[in-house]
């Protein structure tokens, strides 16, 4: 198509707070090593992948029939895996799931959240929560941090006392710092946001299975106002099938049903997610790979002198730079493309498989010599 | 879980304007003829389904990584397949798609609708456009029809004068009516919309390929603010990929990017999608015998002495009923599922197979019989 005049998105009546927005999206570099976008690096196992084969065709034999809009056996198998994972029994009618967790928190803020209302979270954390939130028409709320990153409770409570919020944001293991929060931090958040509202407290645990602690799932019991959201992208290696989830009281899976597009995960999407959950344990098993590499990636990072947040997830958080672009920069130089997440000072690097982490290594090792020099 | 008391949506802190609102869907029924969705009754042939299992699984081996997020491949089939059949070059940079026409409808909104925003329908029509401004925070206004249900095009301009509508939605063919629309019924209405605002206007062609006319895309040369949205679930029979996408000037799908979650669009999706788009010559096919199945059907169904609207459709509305509910059970006593869309009066019916179809007239003749008797 040609267009006599070069148009572009600002001379388009787009809504005025997009105006001047880029599309979120880490840079997609074709560099050796990838460790910046918080993926498995372990390739599904062939046996795994013939069974979504599998699965996938008998799914596009009844392809001209609208899917099971409520993803009933999926939901089964989901809240199966939560039982046997989680430490608490859940069921299907306490599971949601949609494409990508990112979609489960837009109908969240959807539900709970919208023009007039406002959520808060405590950054640096995952910054679609806030893109999401404006997606949405909902106001938000960047709260505080301490220093190390963890939540500062009495700070928190305030905020929330002062802004009242519909919507509570935790993230734990947050990214992109890789800080685990602690069960009573949730619970003290929790009151806090019962007290000034009540709102809905949405513990986002996207990377709960890399965590050396246990997940926050026990919490939704008789807390009605508690969701706790999760993602097939990361443990189970698959973040090109968009599959994230939640648990939380059954009003609350009633409550989004209200917002969900109709239909709005494929046969297919939930075909291969049953294939993917046939295969937990091979999976977890990568999972276990994948934390001693991470654990390995702070330690030697440690060594070589860089400061290093506490990781319980597949990620760590490393600095302090004096200009982390540069850095992050440098570090590309050398093949190895990490994450620079706009936390001053500070970088972010994905655990990938053992080569890679040797690889990424060597070159923030060799940056350590060059400021030294 | 176990819960002490029965807590229930009603008592969550859900959006107002929610309370007290279900669910959209049709009744899933378990009955032997399901004329209810405009489902395509051919299911996809077996070198489809295995071509779709053999590029499934070369995405499933890449799963773990994340899915191309601008789904480069796919688009630039789409706009082959458009330039190809909808008379009017299209590009890649065109084309957009999401996760079926609600979520590229729902992407539309959220960029050139929502909060202090309205957008207008001309109903009765598709009921998912107003829910789905209603689920972006945009206010609904509902513009009128004439008698036959095509589109009084003097008040429809007048409506859009007076309300000065940020969004515009024109549905050729119309559902549940079958109804097409001219081309200068869209031209009038967009000059309309263009001189009270300017609006986007959005030409929703979900059932086009069963239409006796041609597509409404050559439209958008130069109306950078029209936009045409298509699907793959009906004439492509792929309901369950849930694939829909859109057409318009390069500046509207850089702008639906600013609001589209990131990687919404899963590479088992994409895959499918690309697999379908291959065998896009057999499927077109199916849509033949449709349009004649659906021709046999208004046939008939005036010979049987019912009132039927013309359709450019997969699906047929006819009546008129006293009681258009009572009608739709008495045919559901017969084992076939129509659709009662809830304009009085009518029904509607989807065109299936010739079998299907066949049962169909058998259930409504004999209704007719039992009303004359």
């Amino acid at each position: 198509m040609t267009d006599s005049k070069p148009l572009t998105l600002d001379d388009l009546p787009v809504r005025d707070e997009l105006r001047g927005k880029s599309p979120y999206g880490a840079p997609q570099l074709d560099v050796p090593v990838q460790l910046n976008t918080n993926e498995n690096p372990y390739p599904l196992p062939e046996p795994l992948v013939e069974r979504i084969a599998e699965r996938v065709a008998e799914a596009a034999r009844g392809l001209n029939r609208y899917p099971d809009r409520d993803a009933v056996e999926l939901r089964t198998e989901l809240a199966r895996y939560l039982t046997r994972t989680g430490g608490h029994p859940v069921a299907t009618e306490n599971v949601w799931a949609a494409n990508g967790s990112n979609e489960v928190i837009q109908q969240l803020l959807q539900t709970f959240g919208g023009p007039g209302r406002t959520a808060i979270g405590f950054e640096p954390s995952y910054s679609m929560h806030g893109l999401i939130a404006r997606g949405t028409g909902t106001g938000w709320i960047s709260g505080p941090r301490n220093e190390d990153f963890t939540i500062d409770v009495a700070a928190a409570e305030k905020a929330i006392a002062e802004h009242r919020p519909d919507v509570v944001f935790i993230t734990s293991p947050n990214n992109p710092t890789g800080t685990a929060v602690e069960a009573e931090t949730v619970l003290a958040l929790y009151e806090a946001a019962q007290a000034a509202r009540p709102s809905l407290v949405v513990v986002d645990e996207a990377y709960v299975e890399f965590s050396h602690r246990a997940s926050l799932l026990p919490l939704i019991e008789n807390r009605p106002h508690l969701v706790v959201s999760r993602t097939m992208s990361k443990a189970f290696g698959a973040a090109g099938l968009r599959l994230g989830y939640l648990a939380a009281h059954p009003a609350v899976v009633d409550a989004v049903q209200l917002v969900r597009l109709p239909y709005h995960l494929s046969a297919v999407t939930q075909a291969t997610a049953l294939a993917a959950l046939e295969h937990t344990d091979t999976l977890l098993g990568y999972v276990e790979q994948l934390k001693a590499e991470r654990d390995r990636l702070v330690g030697e990072l440690r060594t070589a002198g860089y400061e290093v947040t506490d990781s319980d997830a597949n990620f760590v958080q490393f600095g302090r730079f004096e200009d982390s672009h540069t850095a992050w920069r440098r570090i590309l130089d050398h093949g190895v493309l990490v994450r620079d997440n706009g936390v001053p000072g500070w970088l972010r690097v994905t655990a990938g498989t053992p080569t890679e982490n040797d690889a990424f290594l060597d070159a923030v090792r060799q940056l350590k010599k060059e400021q030294s020099a």
